[in-house]
């Protein structure tokens, strides 16, 4: 758990190397703050990107929908660009050139593999209990036809880099002296009240895992 | 501003059909209401990735970075994916099978073209003005070299589609009577108390722009 990702041509930075990470403990911080990625695949030469769900495991992450999906169908056994970004802030300097954004960032690739149908029920509960945890013991069981009518995928987290920009904004020496405010506008992702279902049976409450629920694992 | 986005073999929904929507309002909305996108694009027949920020002029949308960002080069004049999500909400279900997101999300297919070194300026001022109204004209001016070394490209909003999911789980019929808790939790982006650059010059205070900041248009 202590290695580093590779860095490989496509994976370094090619510019702000300083805000550059490859150490594991940094990557798996940021995939498991924020559980909506975006994933790139190619279909007839042309590229699409697909938002979704990713949840790691180990040094695996995964991700999964329809058996029907497209999106899925095209990035089993293909090669996938899975992107996590987390906006922390918009910075503003005292040039438009120095404006910036206070984000953390993970980038993977690699081939993207199908989860097999017997690891499906094991992962589609430690997907829920990864975001919910303990819902899975409570929930009705998943079915025989639900599990094939769902595919899952995996990626290795072997070959990407993670991107991190925090504090205020760098400006040109000679602009500090300019009568224009810089600062930073903090964005924060915020959890509402639980709506309850207006199905809901008689007398169910919310359980801890709904509120308390946390926004990403850190 | 009134005709639909192109419902072409990429573009429509391949499930879920009544959660796509094709009408510029509705596509526009969205757009408006996320700056943070994510671009897709294709370097060898190899799918990656970049999440940025975009913004919509008419029936355009636009994104920038540094003349020398490998996403850019690989973007200019080739076939582009651009995605924008926003994540409304945790749906939970009474079963693992029907938990969904409510989101509203955007994608855009197309060739992306390079903003002339003429336009560049105004697009520029565009940007700042659209997330920051005013701010423009506050900033000291770019100089001639930081227009060089920026890049913006521009993808007319023609083929695609928005997707939206709203209100509460739709679970099987039979299961509405387990005594399981289902509802929605809900997700906001919030806006946190300025920052002030510790180098900003006495008696500086932050503008309207900032004091009165809101993410997205919306």
């Amino acid at each position: 758990m202590t290695t580093d990702l590779q860095k490989t041509d496509r994976s370094r930075l090619r510019r702000s190397h300083n805000r550059g990470h490859f150490d594991r403990h940094t990557v798996n911080a940021i995939l498991d703050a924020q559980p909506m990625c975006t994933v790139g695949y190619v279909i007839d030469g042309k590229p699409y990107v697909t938002p979704t769900l990713q949840w790691r495991e180990g040094n695996t992450v995964y991700w999964h929908g329809s058996s029907a999906s497209r999106a899925l169908k095209n990035s089993r056994d293909a090669e996938v660009c899975l992107s996590v970004a987390i906006l922390d802030g918009f910075v503003m300097a005292r040039s438009g050139m120095h404006h910036s954004l206070n984000t953390r960032s993970v980038t993977l690739f690699g081939t993207a593999r199908q989860v097999s149908h017997e690891e499906k029920e094991e992962k589609l509960c430690n997907f829920i209990n990864h975001l919910f945890p303990g819902r899975s013991e409570i929930l009705r069981p998943n079915s025989e036809q639900e599990r094939k009518a769902t595919m899952i995928l995996a990626l290795d987290i072997e070959e990407g880099s993670a991107k991190i920009r925090t504090g205020p904004p760098a400006d040109d020496e000679e602009d500090y002296d300019l009568p224009i405010w810089a600062g930073v506008i903090p964005v924060t992702t915020t959890i509402g009240a639980p709506i309850d279902d207006p199905r809901n049976l008689d007398g169910l409450t919310a359980p801890d895992h709904v509120t308390g629920f946390k926004y990403g694992k850190n």
